[in-house]
This record gives C-alpha cells, sequence and structure tokens, in this order.
C-alpha cells in the first residue's frame, strides 16, 4: 500500500452550509388531497401503505425500549374495496410492514421525522432511477431524498437476521454511519403477486448531480466497467477504472479522519456478521459542471420540469411553511442552497472537496449491498472463497479500497499542487485495518 | 286539536350567542399520540377504523357529484398484527366503511369537517350514554357532540334503502333537518362477532345537561313511562306524561315557524319513504337549575372530571388552537359559553325558550328511530295496522305531537304570563298537515 500523502497538511474547514442547530419544525397540515396514483399498481399501493403506516405509527406509543419482540414484529393489512376509490387503486391489496416499532426508531435515530418520510414517499409517486436495470424497482422518491429498492424474500430473512445487530451499531454510533440508512422494509401483494421493498436513505444528493460514479471494493481482479456499462449516460466504474482514471478524492484532513472513523467502525461490524460482498460507493459532483448544466436548464424551458413525471424540483415543494415538506423540504425553502452547497442533515453522505483541491467536487460516499441473497454461513463460505481468488475481499480490502479513494489535502502550494495529491496504489492488501489506516495515510 | 295560544304576539329575537360567519379554521397538527385503547375492543377498532377512514378519505379525491355506484360502496380493511401494538389493539380484527363518499358528503353538508369528526371519535375513547339499555352500544362521543348507536344487519340494510333518498332529502334543505344527521356507518369485526355501527349528531347538547325528556309520537295509547323507566335518573317520559305533566315548549314565533317548516318537510319526507315508527324526542334544560348544578360541581373537586373515564371538559379540550379540537372544540376555546349559551353550529337540534317564558329553558327537537327492522314493505304494514289501532299514529299524527309540545311565546304581560301558554291538547289527529299547521296555532 503505497499512498503518497503529503503528511504535513493543515485542514482547511468546508465551505458548506454551516450545520445548523436542529430547530424543531412546526408542521401545519393543508388539507391538500394526495392521490396516491401511481403508473404502477405495485407504487399505488406502496405509497398508500406507507401513508397509512405513518398514520397508523402515530397512534402506538414509542416504547421505552425496543424489546427481541419488536425485531420480529409485523403488521399486515388487506383491504378490499368495492365501488370505492377505484380509479386510484386496485380494488384488492395488501401491505405488510415489518418491525415497525424498529425502522420507526431507525429513522428517529437517522434524523428523519416520520411526518417528512410519509411526505416524502407518498406526495408523488417515486421515480425510476436512472440505475434501475430492470431486475425490480430501484426508485427514488419524488424529491430524490430516498431510495425505494426491491429486494428478495431472502433478502428480507436477511434483514431480520442482521436488524438487531444493525440496530445496536446504529445506537452506537449515533446514527454517523457510511452504511445505508435502512428506514423501513415492507411488502405490496397486488395480483396475488408480492413485492418485497426497502426504503433507505439516498447516499447521493437530493439535488446535487453526480457526474461520475465508482463501486469499489479494494481489489482490482475483475473489476473493471464493461463496455456496456461504459455506453451509459452515468456508467457505475469499479476498482481498475478508478485506478486508470487517475481518480482522487481531495477532502481535509478532519473530514478524512471523520470517515476513516466511521468506514473502520462499520467495516468491524460487517467483518463481525460476516458480511463479505458490500462494496464504497462513491459519486462524484463537479461543481463548476454543475452550475454550467443549471444555467443551461435554467434557460430552457421551464415547464420541461413540470411534465417530467410528476417531478416537482426541490426548491419549490411546499414552500412559504404551510405544511409538512418531506425529508428535503424544509432547508430548501428556507434557505436556498448556491451551486455545490447542500444541507448535511439531508445528504449526509455527502463531503465537499477541501480548499486546496484542484477541483471542486462534491463526493457521496457510503457501503451497499450489504444484504445478499445468502444466509449468513453460506455467505461466509462464498466470501472465504472468493476471497481466495481475489474478487472479493471482504473487510480489509474495503479498508484499502477507502485508502485508494483517498488522500490527502494541504493548503494549495501555489508552484505544485499535485504534490499534495495521492498517486493511486495498487496491490493485495495484508494489514489489519489499524495498521492499514496509517500505512495508507 | 285545540291549542291555546295567544295570537296576537311578537316574537323576540333569542338571546343565544349569535350565529358568527363560519370563519376557515387552521389546523395544526400536533405530534401527539392518541391511543386507541378503550375498556372494550371493539370500540378500539371502532376507533383505529374511525381514524383510518377519515386518514383514508383524506388521499380520496372528492367526486364532481356522487353517482349510484357511491351508494352502494364500500371499504373493507383487515388487520394483522403480529407482536405490534398488542397492548392496545386486538392482534386480528376487521373494520367496514359503508359508502365513504355518501357520509363524506353528508358530514360536509352537516357542516362538520372531516378532521373534526375524527378527533370527536378518537382522542378519547366514547362513552356509555345514559341511555344505554345494554342491548347493544348506545355512546357519547368523549366531547358529547356525537352518537354512536349500534344497530342490526337489517338496520344496515335499511339504511341502504334510505341513503339516496335521506342524501337528496338533506340536499334540498341544505342540511337543516329535524331527521337524525346520518354521519357514518361501520362494522367492526373482533373475534368473529360483527358489530353495526352507526354515527350520529347528537340531538342534545354536548354541554348543557338535559333535566327532562320526552319521546312523542302524538297518541295517547300506551304512551306512558313504566314505573320502571320512572326510577332512572333521567326517564324518558312519553305523550301521556307530556299532557299530565302540563309540559309547555315556550318558543318564539320566529322559532316555532322555523321548526314547523323542517317538521313539515321531513315529515313529508318519512311518508313518503312510508317510515312509520319514529317519534320526536324532546329534551328539556333547565337553565337556572342548570346554574345551581355548575356552581356545585365547581365547588367540588375537580379532579374528578379527569379521573372519569378519560372524559376532558369540553373547554379544555385542546384549547389555544394548537389542533384541531373537535367538532365542539373550536367555539368553546375560543369563548366560553354562558349559562344556557349554545353554539346553534353544534346544538344544532337546540332552541332558546323566548322572553316571555315562565321558565329560562333551552329545547333540543329532533326525530328519532327513523330506521326499524322492518324492510319498508313491512313497516308499511305494519304501521297501518298500529294507526288503526292507535299505537302509532305516522306522519300525520307527528305533526300533531309537534302541534302539542310547543305553544306561542309573546312579550310577557306583566299581570298574568300565564296566559300566554297553551294547555296541552288531546284527542285524534284527522287533519291534514297543512291544516293542522293553521288549526294547531
Amino acid at each position: 500500500m503505497a499512498a503518497v500523502g503529503n503528511s504535513g497538511v493543515t485542514s482547511s474547514p468546508m465551505v458548506i452550509l454551516a450545520p445548523k442547530t436542529k430547530t424543531k419544525k412546526k408542521h401545519f397540515v393543508q388539507q391538500k388531497v394526495k392521490v396516491f396514483r401511481a403508473s404502477d399498481p405495485i407504487l399505488s399501493v406502496f405509497m398508500w401503505g406507507v401513508n397509512h403506516s405513518i398514520n397508523d405509527l402515530n397512534q402506538v406509543p414509542v416504547p421505552v425500549m425496543l424489546l427481541p419482540d419488536d425485531f420480529k414484529a409485523n403488521s399486515k393489512i388487506k383491504v378490499n374495496n368495492h365501488l370505492f376509490n377505484k380509479e386510484n387503486l386496485p380494488g384488492h391489496f395488501k401491505f405488510k410492514e415489518y418491525c415497525p416499532q424498529v425502522f420507526r426508531n431507525l429513522r428517529e435515530r437517522f434524523g428523519i421525522e416520520d411526518l417528512d418520510y410519509q411526505i416524502s414517499l407518498t406526495r408523488s409517486p417515486p421515480t425510476r432511477s436512472a440505475d434501475d436495470q430492470g431486475e425490480g424497482f430501484l426508485l427514488n422518491s419524488y424529491d430524490r431524498t430516498l431510495v425505494i429498492k426491491q429486494i428478495s424474500s431472502e433478502d428480507v430473512a436477511d434483514m431480520h437476521n442482521i436488524l438487531s445487530e444493525y440496530h445496536q451499531h446504529i445506537v452506537k454510533c449515533h446514527g454517523s454511519t457510511l452504511l445505508p440508512q435502512f428506514l423501513g422494509m415492507y411488502r405490496v401483494s397486488v395480483d396475488n403477486e408480492e413485492t418485497y421493498l426497502i426504503v433507505m436513505r439516498n447516499m447521493f444528493s437530493h439535488r446535487l448531480v453526480v457526474h461520475r460514479k465508482y463501486d469499489l471494493k479494494g481489489s482490482l481482479v475483475d473489476r473493471e466497467a464493461s463496455d456496456k456499462e461504459r455506453e451509459k449516460e452515468l456508467p457505475t466504474f469499479k476498482d481498475m477504472d478508478f485506478r486508470n482514471n487517475m481518480q482522487k478524492v481531495y477532502v481535509s484532513e478532519e473530514e478524512k479522519e471523520k470517515f476513516m472513523e466511521k468506514l473502520n467502525r462499520d467495516v468491524e461490524f460487517l467483518v463481525k456478521l460476516k458480511i463479505m460482498d458490500y462494496s464504497l460507493l462513491l459519486g462524484i459532483h463537479d461543481i463548476g459542471r454543475g452550475e454550467r448544466e443549471e444555467e443551461a436548464d435554467e434557460a430552457s424551458n421551464e415547464d420541461e420540469q413540470e411534465a417530467e413525471n410528476g417531478l416537482v424540483p426541490g426548491a419549490t415543494v411546499g414552500s412559504y411553511g404551510t405544511s409538512p415538506e418531506g425529508i428535503a423540504g424544509y432547508m430548501s425553502s428556507c434557505k436556498p442552497l448556491g451551486p455545490g452547497e447542500f444541507d448535511p442533515y439531508v445528504d449526509v453522505y455527502a463531503i465537499r472537496s477541501c480548499a486546496g483541491a484542484p477541483q471542486r467536487e462534491v463526493y457521496f460516499m457510503g457501503l451497499i449491498d450489504v444484504l445478499t441473497q445468502y444466509d449468513t454461513k453460506k455467505k461466509a463460505a462464498h466470501a472465504a472463497k472468493t476471497v481466495k481468488h481475489g474478487v472479493s475481499v471482504g473487510g480489509r480490502g474495503l479498508m484499502a479500497a477507502a485508502a485508494l479513494t483517498m488522500c490527502l489535502c494541504s493548503r494549495p502550494e501555489p508552484k505544485s499542487p499535485q504534490s499534495t495529491l495521492s498517486s493511486t496504489p495498487k496491490g493485495s492488501v495484508t494489514s489489519s485495518p489499524s495498521s492499514l489506516r496509517s500505512a495508507a495515510w
């Protein structure tokens, strides 16, 4: 591991929207009819179900503490409408919520108010994500703060297996994690077909466009985007591409430290659970390009945005504080954000490039694919095999991946600012996470 | 028919709270946990169901106009909770709402906002009404603005039979009626047992205590309260008792005219539907006695009220306009009502005694028992028979009953104020409603 980092650097504070003291929001309810009519009946029922679930939970007291039973609990509801509301919903459907109390608690720990969660998922239908491969739903909430992902029934079982430890982990780290923020898990049944959905916080920004994207595992074997992948508008590049692109992540010493602390903790957690097939997702927003694109957007017809699949641009969503506005609504309505700015309470995975960086960028980094179709034992066996073949290297490999992605960033030295950047190192990782850390930096 | 009325009278305006222009209420939602835990699981499920139903309807657009299908519609929901919320609700239950769009429309026409309806029925459990004979639920909403009555499945069928014409009638009379205000009809299933419930506006006041009560049919045969009935705290007296008690109803000319107009219209409607077994319910609040009782109440321990089955006194319900406050909440929170005062938008069946009356009273009058266990045809046959035997005299008899109950009220003549009051006439009625009206007054 040979990261060429400049060690004698001073960190510069990032110029992002200062984290405000979280003020208590006042929720005013407008008697506005939300109609759960999406193009797909599964989505209509999903919206109906989330709305129902949050309303229902609102009447169930928060327990003093979660009990083992809460991790096995579920709530099922079956609806049969006769000559009622048939324009918007199937006449017959079912909706199941898994572990309602646990996910409510997780939402709270992740700083998401239930009313905002409800609004974000139900005010307008979720839209298909650019990454949707057509293998199952992969959706963004209309305000892009949340991701709704179709999972398998095995994933649901996996989730149940890890939920208690996941919850403990989130408690310990006070919600500050690079792991996916699991916010709700549901089953939708329409026409006797069952669809399992999990809701997570979007790791990317709800408003800053990601211009480049990497899926990193800390291994170079078979880790290159296919030609087909490269043809996409936003391809998912891999470790080898990262290296070949000479990709760098410029963050301050302070940010790096915070990031590595989280990564350490999260990887330890994953190692403990023998979860090994995850990746580090990296999204990069180029602030300069973002500015140019925004200007071009503004120049073009404004109507287009409205027409686009019911998508309402963030800033106009229920402004003027007359109603709950979803997860992103409050901040964007009270203070417009400039180019490259983000609200760290909404875009929690974001880090702005440091002052000395050659490019003004915002990075979004988090751990993905922590659920697989294998149960823990099978997964461990599989992981052991793949480690041997170098496809996946589990926790340690990922620490390396993290090390790969980042470099120190000092105040720019006027003559040669590039000297502060690391080269992209290559090679297998053998050191332990802690030794890695010091070795990497 | 010999009503001794003073004809040369002038009406005096009633000294009640002036009907205000209905100001648009602002609803602020407090994130307050309502727990649907009542002593009876049927009630818990009822509260859950009403809450669910109103939340659900809030997402269903109001149709431009009601269609025939809406009068046959229903919405069924079945809940299975596993290790979830078991402290408050049965694990398995069903809830069915009949004709949701029709009842929503009726609530609107009766000036009841859905959020207030929801609050009135769910903020605290309904309490058993003093009239509950133990044959089935007869409940008051916690704020006493609504009555929840258990009905039979035959009543549900009856209701479906008359609902369309009832709705038309309410449209025509702009919601101004002496008929029961039907606001919602539901079926609750717990442990495979089905309970049918209908919600109506309370004909009596939510805050003024009724001190005397009559059920009047306009016939004297078999119309006397039994000895058992007389032992009750608030017996239901009948026509014969009304006569023997020399009971009078003192209202102004203007009020009488308004009342008779409504009664005429409503009785015509009932005659058209061949409904004949109804009664005129009369409740009397004695203002002086009410004042004395209130003073006594205030002197006694205030805590008692709170402890009484979760009953919160009207004036303290969600004051300060921070949340929807139920049907009665708004008015009572913004202007305290004095003795004998009432809000005509809440206590719609109330009429205050006129200025010349010997007693200061408030009368509550409305038509009850418009649903029976017989279908319309059987009912007609039954009614024909009972008319013959003088037990029930249908529409005409009831007009007579109304005539019986009221008298003109003029400005008091200082020497002999009693001269303005009618005696209680006796005798069968043979004239038509319109001739009756002129004959009676």
